[in-house]
């Protein structure tokens, strides 16, 4: 029996649509893979910490289409593998559920037949479940699931490449998560399939700007680059109160921050572990002035490990 | 008499559409400023080499206006200053000749006054005068000619920042210039208005990879950034022969390359001078191959020296 951990993940970082996306400490999800001689290809056997919200069927759920193509492509579809996944995070938070699965039980099943798939095979297995989730194969939160850290990615499913980007000392990541769920499909449907092209000319001067910072631990220049004129425009409406709560990060020292994903939770990066703490307590109550609905707050480093094997 | 110089540039940098652009060696305008009691206001007492294209209407010649600019900055208005212009580069090159008047302009006549404006206030002179010449106030030429180096730029006119980029040391640019013309606002106006947001983030993602690569020297991610999914698709058609000459510069070594700006002038990025002699001549052989018009070949350094006072 292998268990791995795969952990939660802030992607798009404001400015960086698709392409960026760090690991965060604490919540994540646990896959346990068994060898299972009663049946052939992949079977889950339970789902715990979803409500009954997640399908059993493997062919429809992240987990197991990533560990299906896991199987087949170490050419062991023959064998037996049967998962149980727990949940360690919300569904539909903004804060990479679906890639955690994913990624979990790549990991887990390779394990299982003896570690013999590098991690961009795995990373390209955990992205046939992404696409099963959301319709899209896009890594920005699936990489940093696995790999940990903040990288860059970009192409998708075959042809994804990944980056790792280096993260000041001092950078952490202060983040609330609002109990509501934000469908990742329809937060893209509403973006609509066109931006105007000044708009995307000034979203990629701030990405510049957040890669260079990111290299010179240039707090200033980092905080100046999380502005996103692309998808916040209209997704900021999903969570209610949402420029009040980063106006109240802002005003506790944050740098900057927008939604995690698609929301929606909602990150702020902030220089010092204490800027943090007061950061994510001004975030939670400027929400809960905003609306009734429970809210969670958290911080963590930015770019903390990937995903990992935690017994064998 | 002040004698100022500042150097030809290449913008966009293939990926960085508006953001991206880098000084070269070698081409470039002078700009002499002498005070003259006579008149009030600046007037452009010749140009030299621009085989009588460009107005000599101090307010509808773009180092005119700039020259006017730092006189109205500087509290200086009712001072007489005439300047002489020797264009030492080609016109609608795609090289940043308007910036580079500009520049020179802006250097030439502060200097006369005591050299009181700081940088940034020079590049804002100098943007009025881009704005006179192409009606957009974009710094991607102007900046990298005031400042040297390579660098990225965000914002417009008033509100432009400006962060310089680090230079990897065996880096250097092959540039060829057909003997054409492409004007800057029909360039523009090819683009249109919006872009699809898919290509947009490839784009971006191209910008990223870009900026890291600069920061860790890592050659081959920067011949993989060097991809414009925007401008030059629609763009390459100014130059006969577009993909002929890049695939020349790729098979030569080239780590990749574009557009110079709108063109007509293509640049590469290359490892090491020796590899650039080389490119150089293989773009412009195959330049020659796909067209009858003339074409020079240049190699240089990526990011030379900015705008600089040359004699008083």
């Amino acid at each position: 029996m292998i268990r791995a951990f795969a952990p939660a993940t802030v992607a798009n970082v404001a400015c960086g649509f698709d392409i960026f996306g760090f690991a965060i400490e604490g919540p994540g999800d646990v896959v346990l893979a068994r060898a299972n001689g009663e049946h052939r290809g992949v079977r889950i056997a339970a789902i715990h910490g979803d409500e009954g919200r997640l399908p059993l069927d493997a062919a429809r759920n992240t987990a197991g289409v990533a560990a299906t193509r896991v199987l087949d492509v170490a050419g062991r579809a023959d064998s037996g593998v049967s998962l149980e996944i727990e949940k360690r995070m919300p569904l539909s938070s903004g804060l990479g559920s679906s890639a955690a699965s994913a990624v979990a039980a790549a990991v887990a099943v390779n394990e299982l037949l003896g570690a013999k798939l590098d991690s961009m095979t795995l990373l390209r297995c955990a992205l046939e479940g992404e696409r099963a989730a959301c319709g899209v194969a896009h890594a920005d939160n699936a990489a940093p699931s696995l790999f940990g850290g903040f990288v860059l990615v970009r192409g998708m499913g075959e042809r994804t490449s990944v980056h790792p980007l280096p993260v000041p000392d001092e950078l952490f990541c202060s983040w609330i998560h609002p109990h509501l769920a934000v469908d990742t499909g329809m937060a893209r449907a509403a973006l609509g399939a066109t931006i105007e092209l000044a708009r995307a000319a000034t979203q990629w001067g701030n990405v510049a700007a957040l890669v260079s910072a990111l290299h010179e631990s240039d707090y200033e220049l980092l905080g100046s680059a999380l502005v996103d004129v692309v998808a916040e425009p209209v997704r900021h409406r999903f969570v209610p109160g949402f420029h009040d709560v980063r106006a109240a990060a802002l005003d506790a020292g944050a740098l900057g921050g927008s939604l995690s994903g698609s929301g929606p939770s909602m990150f702020a990066l902030c220089r010092g572990r204490s800027c943090a703490d007061r950061v994510a307590i001004a975030m939670r109550d400027a929400f809960a002035r905003a609306s009734d609905v429970a809210c969670d707050a958290f911080v963590s480093r930015v770019g903390g490990p990937g995903a990992r094997v935690e017994s064998s």
